[in-house]
């Protein structure tokens, strides 16, 4: 049987478009985009093609799109190219930020920056307010994701964005998780650094941008002056048509996934002790996570695996490790409720009969873990 | 007809083995490494099995051998690395290595590091005992490249190594042009990191990797704990799988390759004005560089796209610039000499019918050139 992959969070499979539209990079028009031959000039072209394609999915010129290595290349570009480009200053965050932002603002707090890193409510929201409230006099960058990976929380960067600008600071969002998914028009909202990743929109993997407006960036690589001189590298043409290709049959506010979300959702939450993590508004089209009382996530997780079904518990980073998930204990949850949390993130190719059997294998293995448990009664 | 591409140095053609190999990971395989089911573990190991095919490449162990973006990103990641772990100190390089390595020591020195650039011989080596004449006791690392990006030249690394040792100094190499076409033995010579590049030889551009040994290094990308936590972000798994089969089909020390260079030098400085740049003797098997005395090699360059051959005149990281070659100024050409230089870059599939064809044509450009230019006698 066909397996059912339910982790679309975590990583897309590349969709034949896509994969069609790479092709020709790789044993054709492999030129480097910096030589002035016929193959490199080809690769020039269809790299700045790509460029304009994957900037117009946020509305954005195409020389304020620099490409890198992906996501977490990105947000560690923003943040550390703020940072470092002021020399000292305080950032603001928050408390259920990816890894590749968290870890980063750790890492700067080491080098002598100051950092808030603001709570969320109950369903995983910032009050833009708090910004307000901790924002200081040197407070040189807001760093707040779209889209949340876990519990797909959909963050009010209009309002963080215009408080921003009120205070004269710059503003970078994570929208890994909700670029090519939900419409970002950065002529609307005050961005002035967006991280986006490709292979979670059904792109290859190796490659993303960081959309830079009205922000002076240190680079993380230096070298050739590849990428407006902010990223050195031989570009990744292949990997960047095919994020190109990728944008452009991204389905933005997808309502029909919306539906399946929702029905999953519902079905769910009717099993005994199954609570939704996160709100059922402002969330992202494909992800649900819900906590199963007195049930271990990864157990459950492996026996959906048994049956053909690819889950997560939460963040893909973080699977090896045994924290409990720091979004889920911000959010007021227990560790042991953290710890029975399962992600299901649907994609382009989830169908509503995975949908019924997914609910169905995860009743039949709630039941069964729970028949081990020494819990039995919940 | 078939283009001629001899610019294997900029970038090479991704083999149809590669191509094969990575296929799978794209729309099959396309789990996360990094998650706990079939997908992600199937990923890891692929991933993991790609890693020794790798590391063995250098008789490395696998847990020396890190993913990166590529052979920027590796620079970036070993010098910086060493430097911001150590926090200040001094550093020794050449002045003719790529500019990864040299933008990246010129930032160090705008951040309080010291850095002293070595010269080269006029056949473009340096001179190991120069290292020990310029090493001070804050010496913190030694970058000197394993063999040129543009004039093919193979430094002296075993004896640089065996000099870093005695002194206990790091000791990093940009082997970005020499891995996977000669010999490296990590056990026999005595490096700590080693930087190499996947579209070098006939792999996928996006992909390259540091070796490590015996350094502690500051990550370049904070995040999640991929890379063994010094390298965060997903794994581009198809990338890593294709720079893998690379490494297995590449030829070290091309007997044949190194015939058909000969070739092509002993025709080229037959023509009139036209001299080798870079000695004859530790030259990579698929380098030559040639100067052509009152020739904008530039010009040449054009000329021979024009009739279907795709060369350089340097580092294609800077064809966009008027410099002349920083590599070639330090071998002590003036700065007409360095603009009359041609790089024409051998690769897996050149053959001898190309090499015959590329001389008649540049005899040609030459002589039609030089007809144009208003010192016609040389």
């Amino acid at each position: 049987m066909k397996r059912i992959y339910l982790d679309n969070a975590a990583t897309t499979q590349v969709a034949p478009e896509v994969l069609k539209a790479m092709g020709p990079y790789f044993s054709e028009s492999y030129g480097n985009a910096s030589s002035l031959h016929k193959e490199g000039t080809e690769a020039y072209d269809s790299l700045e093609r790509a460029r304009k394609i994957v900037a117009n999915m946020i509305k954005a010129n195409p020389n304020e799109t620099i490409f890198t290595s992906g996501g977490s290349e990105s947000d560690n570009l923003a943040i550390k190219g703020v940072a470092f480009n002021c020399g000292s200053g305080h950032i603001i965050t928050s408390q259920i930020e990816h890894p590749a932002v968290l870890s980063t603002c750790n890492y700067l707090e080491k080098k002598g920056f100051n950092v808030t890193y603001l709570p969320v409510d109950k369903d995983g929201f910032v009050n833009p307010e708090d910004i307000r409230r901790v924002v200081r006099r040197d407070t040189i960058l807001v760093t707040i994701m779209h889209a949340n990976n876990e519990i797909g929380t959909i963050q009010p960067i209009d309002e963080i964005g215009k408080i921003c600008k009120e205070k004269n600071i710059l503003f970078h969002t994570d929208a890994v998780q909700s670029f090519g998914k939900i419409e970002i028009d950065v002529n609307k909202i005050n961005i002035n650094l967006l991280s986006a990743s490709s292979h979670k929109i059904n792109g290859p993997k190796g490659i993303g941008c960081l959309f830079v407006r009205g922000a002076k960036l240190e680079p993380l690589v230096h070298g050739g002056p590849q990428e407006f001189e902010t990223r050195a590298g031989t570009e990744n043409v292949a990997g960047i048509v095919g994020f190109a290709k990728a944008c452009e049959i991204a389905k933005i506010n997808d309502k029909k996934m919306e539906k399946l979300r929702d029905k999953l959702i519902n079905k769910l939450v009717k099993i005994k002790g199954c609570s939704l993590n996160g709100g059922r508004k402002n969330r992202l089209p494909n992800n649900v996570n819900v906590s199963f009382k007195n049930i271990e996530g990864e157990a459950l997780l492996l026996k959906l695996d048994a049956v053909g079904i690819a889950a997560s518990t939460g963040s893909a980073c973080s699977t090896r490790s045994l924290k409990p998930s720091h979004v889920l204990t911000a959010l007021g949850l227990t560790a042991e409720e953290a710890h029975g949390s399962l992600r299901l993130s649907l994609g382009r190719y989830t169908t509503e009969r995975e949908i019924d059997y997914t609910v169905k294998e995860i009743k039949k293995a709630v039941g069964y873990l729970r028949e081990l448990s020494p819990y039995k009664k919940i």
